[in-house]
């Protein structure tokens, strides 16, 4: 009897996995991790070097990304047809042997394995190691703490509307915006409105290759995927 | 020119530490900690086993915790002097050595050290290494994703006012409470007006030995420290 085991692998700098997803890696018999079709694929690129000579590895290549808006019925068909599917397999395999599936950061915060995962109940045995989260290591890169006291932290993906971004950024001590991309204008105006724009970082590829750490004010008009907005908390402090 | 590390432990579990702070624990000289007076303290209790014979500890104990209320002057001005002196040592002994100052899950996130990483400024380098969250330890154990889509994830304090804890839980998709311990019941109350009682976790020490999931409405009217409540997220899943 085998089983599925998702390991977190942290914010991207290898030695920030856990000691354990770095045990279950460099064991594995069988690794699969989700990628976009012809990339080398974030999960994979943090692993390079510790996989076994002898493991199968299994790319579960998206059949979409963003080219097609995620309110289109046709991209949840897509996505759901395509998690299924794998989770089909990964049960299968998962009979006889076990299988470690890669997950940037925390795999249950925001992580693709989770549509897996409820795919998966009853089907396999599943278990979870959590990892450090994107957003950890962004406002680790930062070098100022991102809550103090009693602060509230909101966590916002940039995809919602403009509106409710300003409302909710207004509202909280501390603030982290994921899922950046092509929602940067958007967030920008959003924050302008909320009056937290001057005080609000943008952290690109934190604790990967190429990171940056810069006052969103001075960033440019794009950010790449991993990128995270941060507005670090004011709380009580003795 | 030795420096100051502060390494993030993770939520509990000593293989959930990353692979760097596992390293330079098992490699320092000189490791420092806080603790209550007359406890063992819960950070030097993760590294139990991987203390190098030659080091030397360094148990820095509050000079208070609950005996005051936070809202005290005299809480501020104990602990701001506790503060300052622990800079000043750590400060002159970064003059030439190196020490490693060990933190329970993620060090910028409402940990001590940003105390001292605030008076460190200036008077010797500093480094910080992120860990895992004690509430992705958490929320990793009740076997259910935190957040989905584009939930949003609020973080709270169970020490703020009833009022605002069930405003703020009313108006979040995904939440987390933290600090709970006497404000148990408070918090309760809270989350019944906002309607999200019946929906509500707690998971006492997280990863550690004697980790406890229950439903809130089904659990005990005390809670230890290391507990945290979370209403997981419901949000959009293809
Ligand atoms: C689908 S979510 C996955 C989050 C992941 N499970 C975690 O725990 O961080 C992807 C988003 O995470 C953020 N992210 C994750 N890692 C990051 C990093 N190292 N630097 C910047 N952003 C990151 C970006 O905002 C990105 O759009
Ligand atoms: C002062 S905060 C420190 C948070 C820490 N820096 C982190 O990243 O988790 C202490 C609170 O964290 C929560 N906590 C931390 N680790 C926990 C665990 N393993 N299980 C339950 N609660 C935990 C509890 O709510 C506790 O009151």
């Amino acid at each position: 009897m085998g089983k599925v085991i998702c390991v977190g692998l942290g914010p991207g700098d290898p030695e920030l996995m856990s000691v354990k997803a770095d045990r279950l890696i460099r064991s594995a018999r069988h690794i699969a991790y989700f990628r976009k079709a012809g990339r080398a694929g974030q999960a994979r690129q943090i692993v390079e070097g510790m996989i076994g000579a002898d493991a199968t590895e299994y790319p579960m290549e998206y059949p979409v990304t963003t080219e097609i808006h995620f309110a289109d019925p046709e991209y949840n068909r897509l996505l759901a047809a395509f998690y299924e599917d794998w989770a089909q397999r990964l049960a299968e395999l998962a009979q006889d042997e076990t299988v470690v599936v890669l997950c940037e950061g925390d795999p249950f915060f925001y992580g693709s394995f989770m549509h897996l995962h409820s795919r998966l109940q009853g089907r396999a045995e599943v278990d979870v190691v959590p990892g450090i989260t994107g957003m950890s290591g962004c406002w680790t890169a930062t070098g100022i703490p991102i809550t103090w006291g009693d602060d509230v932290l909101t966590v916002l993906m940039a995809t919602l509307p403009e509106e409710e971004l300003a409302d909710r950024a207004r509202d909280a001590d501390a603030l982290v915006v994921m899922k950046i991309g092509r929602n940067l204008p958007k967030l920008r105006r959003a924050l302008a409105k909320a009056g937290r724009l001057g005080a609000a970082w943008i952290v690109e590829r934190g604790t990967m290759e190429g990171q940056r750490v810069q006052r969103l004010s001075e960033a440019e008009e794009v950010a790449p995927y991993f990128s995270v907005v941060i507005v670090h908390g004011q709380g009580r402090r003795p």
